[in-house]
């Protein structure tokens, strides 16, 4: 694992958008995989300019979500609502470079990821509890590719489910890559920012491998970088 | 290939300079070879930057020169001068991280390479007479790796070594990687700007492969990336 | 380039089954390009045999030809019947993984190749003139992916057509996969047997690249294995 | 993962030769790493004779033991001495092709393998009792590339030991690459055979990932062939 620690939020969002756009600009189909949630965003605002710009060049690039929430209601899910509103619909990704993870397709991802021919680059972030993707603690199986996880009260995630849907209908179920998956893939990048990310940082790099703390998982990994903000480094 | 005209100079440095530093952050060795000249000076001023704060992580980043110079006096020869001025001294780049190409080993350096895992990324530039690296118009033989040609009065670049030894002592001979070294690198990055290249850059496009225009062979490149800003591209 | 000069026919055979059988075996989508005629009956024997009765394992593996030519019937090409004839339907390849080469598609053809993820291996002949694939001599363009080639008399394998097609109805043209497509061919397997391939494997490594010998130009190609028999490489 | 079940031991032998001899006949470097043992005999038997005919084809083709035992005498260790015997000197293979993991360098041998450019294939085989390389049940970590593992009477394997060193001179540790070396592999081959071995492969299948069982871990290998004959794959 390569882990670089930035000086800022703005550095950790430079290098990390370097190494997709990279990615984009070689003279192959490029797959690549990215995350939803806060700590992209500097990354979004790189690419997305560069993206919007420069669209012509990146035909060849196509986009997979690795997690994916729905309602039942048949509206996109909760992954790719958030992808849209962050990255897609601003860059202007066009509808037929968008791989979409849903719970209709979720059993033959992986292997429509194969015929595509893999993934290349797939930036993650970290949760707070220890969990990557959609791969929660004691809920992760770390013998699995693509596959499903029932919502239950007993699981200490299920609070976070209850504030996604205040009005009490909690999907059954959701679906997610799991670690096999993303051993396939040839670049992790994953970022952590921010001084809340302190904690779990600490004990990714001291915990031994555990279902209980997913993210120890990637460490596994042979082509991990690990980018990080001084914040969220400062207990290492 | 693929074909990027950047809005300006900047934008092809950022560009350029993140295919490379995307390459330095993988948790693998990494082989880069990189160019003097003016067209990389905007690379080096964002790649200094980065290796200068970050260098730590960028202990597995080995650079290699793809020509040379040398006036038999023993001293270190005019590539890797430049290079040491532009970029490894500012930066600092340490010595056993430099692979020199030099007259003495130079008929060894492909198998060197070879032996080191071979080339990840090269960032060369586009000469105004269409040669590249030190493969020059008429003396170029596009079957060799790396080899050594002999400066005479019959080649029509032959003034410029004139201008670059106004005493007389004109070396007997210079050095290069050829095209099928370069055919061997997994990457390949042009870089070119300026109007005085918009002539060139439409004979890159216009011409019938052949040694008298060197660069016309690089199209052969099974991953290149053409990367120039407006004025350099607009004849095309 | 690795040249290999095997002590039989059957030894070239079998080091070049091994190549291809062992990128089937990789657990990724593997895309093969072959070659139909008188040297690969060796490979195809051996290849049928594993393929025959280890199918269930090679479901991700994916057949390209590389030419063809079509009399206008609508009837199956001559390449493509040649490899049914040869390979395909000995070995029981399902049609779903035989990506044709046509008329119709040629135009198409690299970008679906670049879509699927690119060429793992291509193993390919050597004319006794000096082509490869449908690249002939003198009508070659060595700075083409795949193009078509118009039959006329004034070329020098004009004749080849006259006996292919004895009741005079030529085709106006055939299609190939050009140098640049095979340049982007993860690895290039060349095969040659055969006292009567000596003389023109002398003049694959004494002539200069050029259009007139078009095998010369996939000296250029960074991974290129050579196995030839003895007879075959009796003059080098 | 890909899982090939063979009709006998072999064709088992046969496929995994064609695995390794295909690497060998790149026009690059190639990093292989081997195992000693009765499974890999039949490969050895396929593999000396191709190595010793056409040695010169393969002069960048590098050997790596994955395990070492020494017992302080200052001789060979007892992986490199079964390997010289099975294959290295056999074959005919040159010291300056074959890199040895002992005691002295397992502390920088993942560094080394990472200046070399990475291991590209591995082929290894199964223990009775779940472990690969030296991971024995229990003692085994998942987080460790290369390391010590010291011989302790509480460990379930320590009577292997007994009988190795019947003179009582039982080492107190050896070393193994561990299973971060292993991701790092570009392509794992697993190969297994006979029935003694059939109730150990049903394992593998059966349980849960646990450094109990060490050989669990395999399977999140991005690129795992497992090779197996009839007999070894009988239950399953």
């Amino acid at each position: 694992m390569n882990k670089i620690i930035c000086e800022t939020y703005e550095e950790m969002s430079e290098m990390t958008a370097s190494i997709l756009l990279a990615e984009m600009t070689k003279d192959k189909r490029s797959n690549l995989s990215i995350t939803a949630g806060a700590s992209p965003e500097g990354v979004y605002k790189i690419l997305s300019k560069w993206y919007a710009k420069y669209k012509d060049n990146f035909k060849d690039v196509y986009f997979y979500n690795f997690d994916e929430i729905e309602d039942g209601s048949g509206k996109p899910g909760v992954t790719i609502s958030a992808l849209n509103d962050q990255f897609y619909t601003v860059a202007g990704v066009p509808d037929k470079n968008i791989r979409k993870l849903t719970y209709a397709n979720h059993a033959s991802y992986d292997a429509m990821i194969k015929e595509d021919g893999g993934l290349d680059v797939m930036m993650l972030g970290l949760g707070a509890d220890g969990h990557f993707c959609g791969n929660m603690p004691v809920s992760t199986n770390f013998s699995q590719e693509t596959y499903k996880t029932y919502i239950k009260k007993e699981y200490p995630w299920y609070p976070l489910f209850e504030s996604m849907f205040p009005d009490g209908n909690i999907p059954e179920y959701f679906v997610t890559m799991g670690l096999r998956s993303l051993m396939k893939v040839k670049h992790l990048v994953l970022i952590v920012n921010g001084k809340n990310k302190a904690e779990v940082v600490k004990k990714l790099f001291d915990l031994e491998m555990s279902e209980d703390f997913p993210a120890t998982g990637l460490l596994q990994h042979p082509n991990l970088t690990i980018i990080m903000d001084k914040e969220a480094a400062q207990l290492i």
